[in-house]
């Protein structure tokens, strides 16, 4: 990599746009020019000729940033939350008026939860067994997780295309939640203890054996490679991109 | 140990039964004197001069081999289930006549199932959360386990011993039986997947902290040093004794 | 699969082999039409028309055993150890005479194992750091194990390509052997417990996170379905195959 | 309890001292009356009244604090490393000519690691085979880590006293390192990743099951409960106690 991108950070001051700020200036190919935050005009983006930005705002303020950054050409990599179809859509839109500009929207950076989900899905076919734990802080409010419900869809799906039935289970009495929550057929369990960050094991097996993919996620600092790999990526793909694991060779 | 004990096993040929004969005959200091199964005269206990027994047979016949070991002053270690108030009401009244007798009952032979459930409930008064799941092979047909049931139960006498409040837990949507079972206020997941066997983790958790105690038994030869070391106990501990933990040194 | 295949056992009464003679019966596209071990002749495979044995014999026998099936255009698919670079030339020159022949030689039959190896490759080039663990029963005599050597061959290589540098290690003062032995540049480490059957970890890091692959070994039995999806294979791929990952589409 | 403790935390600006100041703070029945740090007075310590306090400061200045509480009645919980047998000869000395002050020292605050250690050593005469396995962040110095080898110690101390000869081992061949270190005959292996803290796992092993005891600690609020456990229990201990582990109630 000869040239240099300058990148500049909405939601800099936040907790996962500070350790962006942090990652993007220690790489030798990337430029931070802006650090934007909460108050702050979004000139500074141009005084600063920010190729490509890192957004990680707040929904009620991700599309007016973003229809600021593409109407000058600004690539985007954008970790906000609150993408429905609707604005997938709106997004097209000012995308279509600004060829050559490229926008990454991304509901996971973390490469190893990436893998994670990927690896779930390719041994799925091979297994007659498969359940997922996800393991949490017990501050958190939903369980099963987003990413254990999402594990679950894609191990269902790759079930469903290798014509396997459902899984094996002969319980026939029981406590009442013993068994997990189920999602399109797959066991999902849910723990909630104190001192745990954020983890997730998908455990699969056959005859004799078992295959077990556990992801833990002990720091924001997990997001930065993701969010420097879609950076570097995202220049070469005009129009919108849905899913990191788009543009990383995951194997 | 320099003196042989002369042992006979109930239930000989047996899938845990077997494993009990070899695992006598494998020590020095016990002589394997007789070998009884389904069909054959208890009077082998008598030909063979057998001191104590082991009896892996069935909720219908154990209590006529029990009253035939304690009228002949024979010892007793006794794993075959079915095993309620009155049942060990009948063996006290037995013994009662038989003085220097010994029979011990349990329902659980694994050490390490032992040592599993006693350091979760040594641990519980020191962590603010805490949850018990267990692996088993999919042909189970209860859920939770026997064993995660009452691991749970310790678990809660300990934290209410120590003046602990309830498991935080701030789940407030989510699938249902995501967060498990609740046993006494303790969470508790059951797994089912082909390949394993019985398994079963506590993990709890304080701030910045976990401690994990994990028990994996993968054959019925687990059984066997449990029974060795209640053989060897039962002879001077005359009367009835219920738990092998009440015979072990478990720290 | 409409058409049923006829597949004859070499080593039929071997741990292994009678394994494979089970899962082949309990199968409706496999017909188990010869069962031959030491001291039977190889001519029950004629009178059972096989056509495509499994072989997991011994060194000694089975050259012997692959140039009958060869010059009867019996496909052939094999665990038997022991097979260097002249062995598999041998191979190469009786199929050239028998076109249409299929030879599938693998040093692993289990498919948890080879999902294992392929997804550390996959993930190493994300993490700069990567460790292997392999468990064994400790009446193992080598260590590390051959797939633990295997793995970090291949994480190697997959680092090397992408350019990754040494894993980071400061470790300045210790005791010998703490780290581990040391394999292409990968920390690999050996524990010999009992109890154990055949496990490995594979664990790789980055900032904040960790990705654990981890496969189990509890039972000869998790070879038969790699030895089922090599027999489904092997007619269709004449000539030498080595690996069962290049019949199989691992993800 | 009815009576309020008064505090004072010496090292308060610290890494650790400011976690423990925010823990007392949090107590109803601590008051955090002092912070010193380097350049502060001790006095402060006799402004705010302080009945006991927290040193996490640095070997150089620990003795002269110890020597400025305990002449003033100051009770003292000790987490600053370096106290060697000279040392702690030198605080018996000064605590004798101050009857009813306690002095806690201890090297681990950790109430997780502590039970870890002690659950291992309980286990240790129950299992033929045993292994230690620690696992760090790579800019660690030193491999196996400390704890790692006073829990090889405790567990080679347990087999011992309980008449164990050494653990099973047939390795004949293979890499130099595999095996890992070897401390007072028991195997330890040291891992190093990125993304990894601190983490600690003790495998035990008889036939057909094993019994795993793992620790995580994954920020240095784990060491607050340690603390706040020996403030409240250091008053009551006149004198000099070496290790947290003398005034909790382990199971």
């Amino acid at each position: 990599m000869t040239e240099v991108m300058r990148v500049g950070v909405l939601g800099a001051r936040g907790r996962v746009g500070s350790e962006v700020c942090r990652g993007v200036s220690a790489e030798g190919d990337l430029d931070l020019v802006a650090q934007v935050d909460a108050g702050d005009p979004l000139d500074l983006l141009l005084e600063g000729d920010a190729q490509a930005v890192v957004d990680f705002t707040h929904p009620d303020v991700v599309m007016d940033n973003l229809e600021f950054c593409i109407s000058h050409g600004i690539h985007a990599v954008v970790g906000t939350t609150g993408f429905d179809d609707a604005r997938l859509a709106t997004l097209r839109g000012w995308l279509a008026d600004s060829p050559g500009t490229g926008v990454l929207v991304a509901p996971n950076f973390s490469i190893g939860a990436l893998l994670m989900m990927r690896f779930a899905a390719a041994a799925a076919p091979w297994f007659e067994s498969v359940e997922v734990v996800e393991l949490h802080h017990p501050d958190k409010a939903d369980a099963p997780s987003g990413t254990a419900r999402r594990t679950a869809q894609l191990i269902a799906a790759a079930r469903d295309e290798a014509g396997l039935g459902p899984v094996p289970d002969a319980t026939s009495t029981g406590l009442e939640g013993a068994r997990g929550a189920v999602v399109d057929g797959i066991h999902v369990h849910g723990l909630r203890v104190r001192g745990l960050v954020a983890h997730q094991e998908v455990l699969l097996g056959g005859p004799g054996e078992t295959l077990t993919i556990r992801h833990d996620s002990l720091d924001r600092a997990s997001f930065v490679p993701g969010v420097l790999a879609g950076l570097r990526a995202v220049g070469d793909r005009p129009g919108l991109t849905v899913g990191l694991e788009q543009v990383l060779d995951l194997g």
